[in-house]
């Protein structure tokens, strides 16, 4: 299934996707709620929900406004420097481990809002991620056993204040400005795509202007590698995010000059088979 | 106030503790609720709930097993690295800007609960901790108004698994081990305490063992310092907790050896004014 969660009117809804047609599931089986936290959590539910598409009238994509999928995410864990060319154009060392780093609620946003840049700082930059969301929680997930706790992928844009991120050696306040991290808005099940969602094209783009263009094989550390690594330390939770990492071509390392996002723009992050998280950039107060 | 959530019998309530003795604020405002989460974002609430402290039969403070203050934390965020001589014992440099981390909930437990040393390293360590917890939230809080902003203090083990926390120049799995992060048990007012809690002693022990012993004034950023600079990237949130680092003698900085926790073991947290966090150290098998 390909799911989106979203507004008509005000009203939000989780609907599956078919063509340019949504069913709203949460009118067909109101247990379903208004986000996928439900979904997630309970795959009896979910096997409900999928046996009703097609039953109810469905409306055109283009009437939704994306929510985010999980309005409250119990978790966002996120890779960084998960693909060799990104971590040299960095200017780290190749890993044995992954760096990883969490983002709070407040810094994530539906694909559509607005990517705010801050009016401290004009290094706002693009991170073209694949994402999943965690099924059935875990701790100790062998790797083997990894792709079973998956519930699906989405697209991400980590957007990163870069003078923020490194203003010490940890990255956090760079990775946590309100309203930068972009989720969505399709969320896809396993089974409509490649085991682990390799072999996936990723782009991201302003315009006509392609910023990154890679593929999710050329992740170092693989979907199920990147559970069986955080599960090590943290059991994880139906409903936790987890961001991959993102590909070369990020505007900081760009030359002769970085490029950052600027308030007009509109950046897209595209996934093949998933869908496009396009965020309008928008200056802290004009939001 | 000095309050403290917690269980009786299985039966979780919010109390105010004068002396030995805890009035249960939850029976006689069931309003309150089962934790802080609503009287942080509800002045009012604050003020009817402290009206009836003394009007109800108060029960002894021993009875009564230590819950986490707010059960799931809207966010986590932590200080690293906020004492000079602890920076000296880690090996890092004097920065002008704060390292920041971020904790899930799945790292934090009560008071009293286990600390769990993890199979796959014996590099568990304590961590001193002044907390605070937001009431009122905002963004681009001033460093004059930050203090308005505190619904209290309590006291924190930012407990680190060391080997993990270095296995990359990011913290995050080190710092995000289920079950190694101990709060509270007391949340106490501002009023109660000096301006910001500074000038209290803060020591970490282990029986007779005094492994840390400072005070909160050595802390280079103040609580309202931190308050002004983590509000210029995120919109701080009623409920939301900042940890303010740690004072010098940290087990891995101890010779001639590491000073690494036991199973067995029970870690004890002291801030003055505030209460004793105290955890017994479990092996992950054994919890």
């Amino acid at each position: 299934m390909r799911l989106l969660v979203g507004t008509v009117q005000g009203t939000p809804s989780v609907y599956a996707v078919e063509g340019g047609q949504a069913t709203n599931l949460t009118d067909l089986l109101p247990d379903v709620g208004t986000d996928l936290a439900r979904l997630v959590a309970s795959p009896e539910l979910m096997a409900q929900a999928k046996s009703l598409v097609g039953n109810g009238g469905a409306i055109a994509v283009e009437d939704i406004t994306p929510a985010l999928p999980i309005e409250k995410p119990t978790a966002v864990l996120c890779m960084g420097l998960n693909y060799i060319e990104h971590i040299k154009e960095g200017g780290y060392d190749i890993p044995d481990y992954p760096a990883m780093f969490v983002r709070t609620n407040a810094s994530i946003m539906a694909a559509g809002a607005p990517m705010v840049r801050p009016n401290c700082s004009e290094t706002l930059d693009y991170e073209a991620e694949l994402m999943l969301i965690i099924g059935k929680g875990g701790r100790h997930i062998s790797e083997a056993d990894a792709l079973d706790h998956v519930f699906g992928y989405t697209v991400f844009n980590d957007g990163s204040v870069r003078e923020y991120q490194r203003k010490t050696h940890q990255w956090t306040p760079g990775k946590n400005f309100d309203s930068t991290g972009a989720i969505g808005p399709y969320v896809v099940t396993p089974d409509e795509l490649p085991a682990g969602a390799t072999d996936l094209k990723i782009e991201s783009r302003v315009g006509e202007e392609v910023l990154q263009s890679s593929n999710t094989s050329n992740m170092i550390w693989s979907a199920a590698q990147t559970i069986a690594i955080m599960s090590e330390f943290t059991t994880l939770q139906a409903g936790d995010h987890i961001a991959l990492g993102t590909p070369p071509g990020v505007g900081h390392a760009k030359k002769p000059k970085p490029r950052w996002l600027v308030p007009g723009e509109t950046v897209e992050i595209e996934i093949e088979g998933i869908g496009i998280c396009a965020s309008p950039v928008v200056a802290e107060g004009d939001v």
